[in-house]
């Protein structure tokens, strides 16, 4: 794990705008009137997706110019820093689509390819989850904390749709589902911030793309959490998404044995 | 299907103060600091139940003395009128327990075992869909439609939990599942206001109890959809629990034929 430089509050502060912009891109297309929820090019999802990535992208071009960005719409853009944004302006397609007011905006900071400052943003019922290397993670500004769980037997766990994992993701997944008490279904970044506010003990889900996981990793830290890849490791730039969270750092290994995944990687 | 006797306006009104009175008893719950997530007696989500379940049968005794009353959480009182008030103070207990403010309070007035007025109110967010027979239902006092679906290839399709299903109800699904464009898990109750609202196209469940289903008829058919059992018949006080929700009652055939249901019962 390196060791990352400190953040300025102008980063954060400035992620706190890269959220307001995307929010005020995002509102006008939630719950429009619309019958095709494929994600074409004229379906409103994508216009929200695309007018919130590029509203994002003009603030950073703007005050942070040597930055890279990567985005989920946009090519990437390179940068002569070693700070790259990524950005994902809707997480959680599905649950926009039907009108559920539980996804989310992303915006993490990555420093030499470390995640280092991460937002989830629902700008539908305000909520704002900020994660800064070092800090205590906020909702809303007021700290936020995963809570304890001794046992899994006991865990909470949650995870978007059985769907995404291919047969043997699903085949570990299900040995932990049968580990834990139960599991709550859909959800997508969203999970990630009832986890560091204490209402959640694991997520584990597979197929994320860096702009899907990154921002994830200081909230659910800075909380008192731990996330890291099936292997136990910790998430970066080239992980290959497949992700866990645990509440408790402590149940970490456990989660690891359930999934049939200690010791060896993927 | 029965003539429903009209509804007066009292008992909408009702309706409204039974949902304020609930959404008054949970919110204090609502996140609170927990460890135990499983309904055990002394869990903050059995006790926002409790709470909200008294609250209400406390106003319905008061005011509609002649009324029956079934509840999840206590048991049923006898009526001496034709009309039983049907309550589920939290639909959705892992989405309150997990912070997700998409669970909901659900209310139904049956009249000779048929629904004509539900409820769906979710207090955290405040959206309360309202439905009364042969009226347009209503979120948050304006009118709420069911979106056309012209076909069940572009359906958005919505079900809680596959692992609610049995195998035989799995396997229907899995082929319906085939034959619509995408599927989002999770949501409970709240997926029906959706419907309503013209966000998803189909909702499809099983093993409900009378608690769970009753409430969402009069909101989606209010709505222009169409609610049915597996069997394509209407649902009412017997009705063994397996639900179809469609925005589009054009689609009702559609679905019974995915799932494998049409012609004979289930």
């Amino acid at each position: 794990m390196p060791i990352s430089p400190p953040i300025s509050q102008a980063d954060i502060d400035l992620a706190g705008r890269l959220a307001d912009a995307a929010g005020a891109a995002i509102r006008p297309f939630y719950r429009a009137a619309y019958g095709l929820e494929v994600k074409d090019d004229a379906s409103p999802v994508t216009l929200a997706d695309k007018a919130a990535e590029a509203a994002m992208r003009r603030l950073i071009i703007a005050e942070r110019p040597m930055d890279a960005i990567v985005g989920e719409e946009e090519e990437a853009r390179p940068g002569s820093s070693n700070r790259t944004w990524v950005l994902d302006p809707i997480d959680g397609t599905r649950a926009f689509i039907s009108g559920r007011p539980i996804f989310g905006t992303l915006i993490a900071l990555l420093v030499d390819d470390w995640p280092v400052l991460g937002v989830i943003d629902q700008p539908i019922i305000h909520e704002r989850w900020v994660g800064v290397v070092g800090r205590e993670t906020t909702l809303n500004g007021i700290a936020a904390k995963t809570r304890v769980c001794r046992e899994l037997a006991h865990a909470l766990l949650a995870t978007t749709s059985p769907a995404l994992f291919d047969d043997g993701q699903l085949h570990a997944f299900e040995h932990l589902e049968s580990e834990t008490q139960s599991t709550v279904l859909g959800g997508d970044c969203y999970n990630y911030g009832c986890l560091a506010s204490g209402h959640l003990d694991v997520v584990v889900e597979a197929g994320l793309k860096l702009h899907d996981f990154a921002a994830l990793v200081p909230v659910v830290e800075g909380a008192g959490g731990r996330m890291c890849d099936w292997a136990g490791d910790p998430l970066h730039k080239g992980s290959v998404g497949e992700v866990i969270a645990a509440g408790d750092p402590a149940r970490i290994d456990d989660i690891l044995d359930a999934l049939g995944c200690r010791g060896h990687q993927h």
